[in-house]
């Protein structure tokens, strides 16, 4: 499952799931299913395996939703990737460059889209991801993977700013972890990992990617083919970890 | 200023200020004066040194109204500390003991009170903060000192659980840090640190005091007298730091 894949590195993962393995289901989730012509086009060419189903991480009865039709269709997850994120939308959420700029609004925004969305999936589809464990792939666990951001880490911080968007990805790691040390204390057959994609040409980063260091800005391509080695080679003891495209370690800290 | 002062640490803060200080005005910041007996207390004893204003981290307004007084009435401040905090609330808020019982609300609410609350408040009274700077002091800088919790350390969490709780405080961080390194940029005259006051025996511990080892659990007294000699020591050098009410820093993992 990959959830968040209208646009930019959800759609990407979707896209290279169906072409990169023969076999295997993908169910991509969007808030607009008629709009995301992204996976419309993936529908035509991977009929039987893509299934194209309604959610919005702000409204958690559309993921109540979800977990039920896939419990009622494939009984099982064996990954789940919560791609959807925002960092900037017009009206609602502009990265901060400066205290004064703060706005209450915009920090319960993100924390609601950010680390409160990805959270709530991951509630109701535990009873499918405990079912799938490491079926049908060469992993004995399920995975959860969710985009977080180098900028989530407080001591890496030594611009300032962006403070809504920072602050919720630091929350959605702190989340992460807590949830991965039930996993592990419960023996569930799942592991959590946090992964920064490093900066991706995708809507989110165009409007900031004039100060990106050449060579800085990666495909979207390129970055979700090193997400999925990561992915593919997680192991039990990665549970709770925070890693880069490059498989580095990112440290709270 | 001692924001969150009605009770507990916050009102030991606002206690020792006044009694071990011969000069100095305290303001005391609650939400329901009429109601803060303590602080009705000291205020019969220090009439001339301690202000009480209303002030709710979640009514912006309120913020906005007690810096406006501040502004009329002193003109500037030297050391703020952020002492307010909700961990279980009935009916709002419980502790998280699993995954399964993880509520959007109750997130939403740990980080309105705990996270946005702070930061709103340090917003507001970032002037007055920088018309007063060490002055009164053996300081040059003022002091935003927020009251954090070792449990919103991500890498130190090795026992899940307090999902809102834990991730509000590891938001209150990043936000800190956020704010300290814009400080630091504008020359600003301030300083922001964060303190873990250990286990201190409150309303907020009082229902987890039974798993508390053996002279693990503070008296607000002995914790308040700690952390002012965090507070009154602190250097330039240490904005943005975490530290825990014994001095040593605790870091983000
Ligand atoms: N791009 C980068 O440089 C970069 C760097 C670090 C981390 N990341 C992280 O990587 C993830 C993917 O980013 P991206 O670059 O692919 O961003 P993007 O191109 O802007 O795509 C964001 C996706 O999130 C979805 N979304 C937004 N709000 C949602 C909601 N309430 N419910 C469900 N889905 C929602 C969007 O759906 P709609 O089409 O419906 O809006 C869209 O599919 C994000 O978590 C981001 O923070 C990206
Ligand atoms: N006690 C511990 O063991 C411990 C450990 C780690 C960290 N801390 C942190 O230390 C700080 C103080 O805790 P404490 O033990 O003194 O807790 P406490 O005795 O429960 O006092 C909490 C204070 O926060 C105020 N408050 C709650 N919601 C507020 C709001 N919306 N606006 C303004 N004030 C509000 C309360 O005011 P009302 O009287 O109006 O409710 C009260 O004065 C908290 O940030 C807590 O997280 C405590």
């Amino acid at each position: 499952m990959v959830q968040g894949a209208s646009r930019g590195i959800g759609l990407e993962f979707v896209k290279q799931l169906l072409e990169k393995n023969e076999r295997g289901h993908v169910v991509a989730t969007c808030r607009n299913p008629n709009e995301a012509t992204g996976l419309l086009n993936l529908k035509h060419k991977f009929d039987d395996r893509l299934s194209i189903q309604q959610l919005d991480v702000t409204v958690e009865s559309t993921i109540e939703e979800c977990a039920k039709s896939i419990q009622e269709r494939y009984g099982s997850l064996n990954l789940l990737i919560n791609a959807s994120g925002v960092l900037s939308i017009s009206d609602k959420l502009q990265p901060e460059t400066t205290l004064s700029k703060v706005q209450k609004s915009s920090l319960l925004f993100a924390y609601e889209v950010n680390a409160v969305g990805p959270i709530l999936v991951i509630k109701h589809m535990w009873p499918l991801l405990k079912n799938g464990g490491g079926s049908g792939t060469e992993r004995d666990v399920a995975i959860v993977a969710n985009l977080s951001a180098r900028v989530g880490s407080i001591g890496d911080n030594r611009l300032g700013g962006w403070h809504s968007y920072r602050s919720s990805k630091s929350a959605l790691n702190q989340l992460t972890k807590t949830i991965s040390v039930e996993f592990a204390r419960k023996k569930d057959p799942i592991i959590c990992i946090l992964l920064h994609p490093g900066t991706v040409d995708t809507d989110l980063s165009r409007p900031f990617q004039r100060n990106v260091p050449e060579g800085k800005l990666f495909t979207k391509e390129f970055s979700v083919q090193k997400l999925l080695t990561i992915i593919n080679g997680a192991k039990r003891q990665d549970n709770g970890k925070f890693f880069a495209w490059d498989g580095q370690e990112i440290p709270w800290s």
